[in-house]
């Protein structure tokens, strides 16, 4: 099983532009600082943290153990409480979004679900998937969604079990919904039906370090959350964590003799080596690397803002975010430093690798660009 | 971010535990004779394949271009009409079954779902995902579906437009529904709004080297096709592929400004990894390699069931089929050798790393432990 010397060269030649193409971007919510190089030997083996990963497995070429300390780790971050909560390392945001969602669905078939309009556009499909009813709400102009929308619609609704849908950082602004203020809405308004979901891709290792701390989490009344693991720590490999109360996951639990195993993930088969790579993360951190990497990430937004503003450039964050928005540059800027514009803005994202250097040179290309040729 | 000495050990106890595991099971469809060392440089950058391998995308840390020669190879191996085809590198086969129960929804949102009871149980999970009606076939000792029922569970649903589920190598016995039956099923109930899925987990990249060839892949009229990375080939992460038809595709694509792509895969952030580990297999082996590992495995199934057969256990196959199926032994055999049991029965997959000398332990084993002690 040996490779052509061309399809060798073809490999080398990626490895090279990628690793290019990482030096460059910063439009994009990922971490670059992450080293899993310990993790190489495990390329060699068939690992699969086959279901769930709390229950027996006959498949034993697994990291469940170690799966099992990562969601646990995150689930206190998240102010679960003990015993009362699951989860597991998904494939990323968008199937911890959806786990979420199937969980508010099996509960609530005929619920209504209200998301706001600066809402990723993965929810739309997941929601399609599901075939639940949703509104649109409106978004503030920061991204939050428009509690007065939220509350009129809710009142038009009220026979209806509501599902919240709630963004802790929107892709393009990081506007972080109140999940507190939320739950007053369905207090005013009699509802006791109701799922909060929160999206906290972005932010569900960085809110917890906040001061004041945003309202998005179990203690604050979330029923699920799902968390990227590729954006924040940074890795590889798309992955994210899905953590929800666990008697409403036992609800769609289904015995499964075949693999001796309690089926309640979405994908059956699942990647042992992700959560490797958060464990590894996490034990190298701990929560002071972690508050440490917040405290850092929001410095250099702040240097960012500066920068661009000294340059006659109106860039703006939300409070606390390390997401630094700004109107569109050139198609050449965007390319270049992989920026995602839309409807005119586009914005950096300030993950712990970034540095004030990069800043500089950032800023400079972008005033070549804006000086008149 | 250096790890602490205990964590280090436990990582490396890990990975020698992980490396006995895999030595000892025989009971899962999952090869274990890959190499993938030449990918560790990647697990330094943080690849995402965004979205849609065909599209043009802002976030360049990529491996799309190797993605879609991998994609190719499948289609071409699994007879697409050239331009009339679509598919993504999914986490696994229950997201490519996932995603052609998707389409075929799309299309026919009343549409009845048809699967034979010896399918996988992750089916049922999907169906009751999309919402979707079902009714399932009963299956034929050898894990086929029964034709006659399902000819006249469609005869009495002939005004409802019909979606089967096929399995091309049931997870217990290797049973492979016949579509071309099935399309003569259709024909003959004058059934014109149908959509056929083959599920080709395991089978995918061993039924095209087969004589006589299994009906199963577009030529034969599949609409979409679902095959397993990690099981016939090998992968350290489970992964895919699905194919579909191009133009049912189309039907759920939406534009996304966002990220500039059209979105039409399931997960949207997805691994970069994985499609350089089926490309690595695939330029390896070339389609010589892959018929010769079939070649290799059917010999080594042959072998298997002649030693049991030679102690007095009752193991059969399907024809051209890699899996060996025998009454259960103990627990403890099963424990050990990692086999999954169900309903009485048990089974060898002879992926192509297995030898004669690994079965000859396997029935020394088994000889052990019938011996009245």
């Amino acid at each position: 099983m040996s490779l052509e010397t061309e399809d060798q060269n073809r490999l080398e030649l990626l490895l090279e532009r990628l690793q290019e193409q990482t030096e460059m971007f910063l439009g994009y919510p990922v971490a670059k600082d992450f080293d899993c190089r310990a993790l190489a030997p495990f390329l060699e083996l068939p690992v699969n943290n086959l279901g769930d990963p709390f229950a027996p497995s006959t498949y034993q070429v697994d990291t469940r153990e170690f799966e099992r300390e990562v969601v646990t780790f995150a689930a206190q971050l998240l102010r679960a409480e003990s015993d009362s909560w699951w989860g597991y390392v998904t494939n990323g945001g968008s199937e911890g979004n959806l786990y979420g969602l199937y969980l508010a669905r099996e509960l609530f078939p005929q619920g209504m679900v209200y998301f706001s309009q600066a809402t990723h556009y993965s929810v739309s499909k997941n929601l399609h998937l599901l075939g639940l009813r949703h509104i649109m709400i409106r978004a503030q102009p920061n991204g939050e969604i428009d509690y007065e929308d939220l509350r009129e619609t809710l009142r038009i609704h009220r026979d209806l079990p509501a599902i919240i849908f709630a963004n802790i950082g929107t892709t393009m602004t990081e506007g972080k919904d109140d999940i507190g203020k939320i739950g007053q809405i369905f207090q005013e308004l009699a509802i006791s039906q109701s799922y909060i979901h929160s999206d906290a891709a972005l932010c569900g290792f960085i809110a917890p370090f906040l001061t004041p701390r945003p309202a998005f989490d179990f203690a604050d009344g979330a029923d699920s959350i799902s968390i990227s693991g590729h954006k924040f720590i940074g890795s590889p490999i798309p992955c994210g964590i899905v953590l929800a109360r666990k008697r409403n996951v036992d609800r769609i639990a289904r015995s499964i003799a075949y693999i001796g195993n309690l089926d309640t993930t979405i994908t059956g088969s699942r990647n042992g080596l992700t959560p490797l790579i958060l464990w590894l993360a996490i034990k190298r951190l701990g929560e002071a690397g972690f508050r440490s990497r917040v405290v850092g990430s929001l410095e250099v937004a702040e240097y960012a803002r500066g920068r661009l503003r000294n340059i006659g450039i109106d860039a703006w964050s939300n409070p606390n975010a390390i997401t630094v928005v700004f109107p569109s540059p050139s198609p050449r800027i965007c390319q270049k430093w992989q920026l995602a514009a839309a409807d005119g803005i586009t914005h950096l994202l300030i993950l712990p690798n970034v540095s004030k250097a990069q800043i500089d040179r950032f800023v400079a290309d972008l005033l070549t660009d804006m000086r008149p040729s």
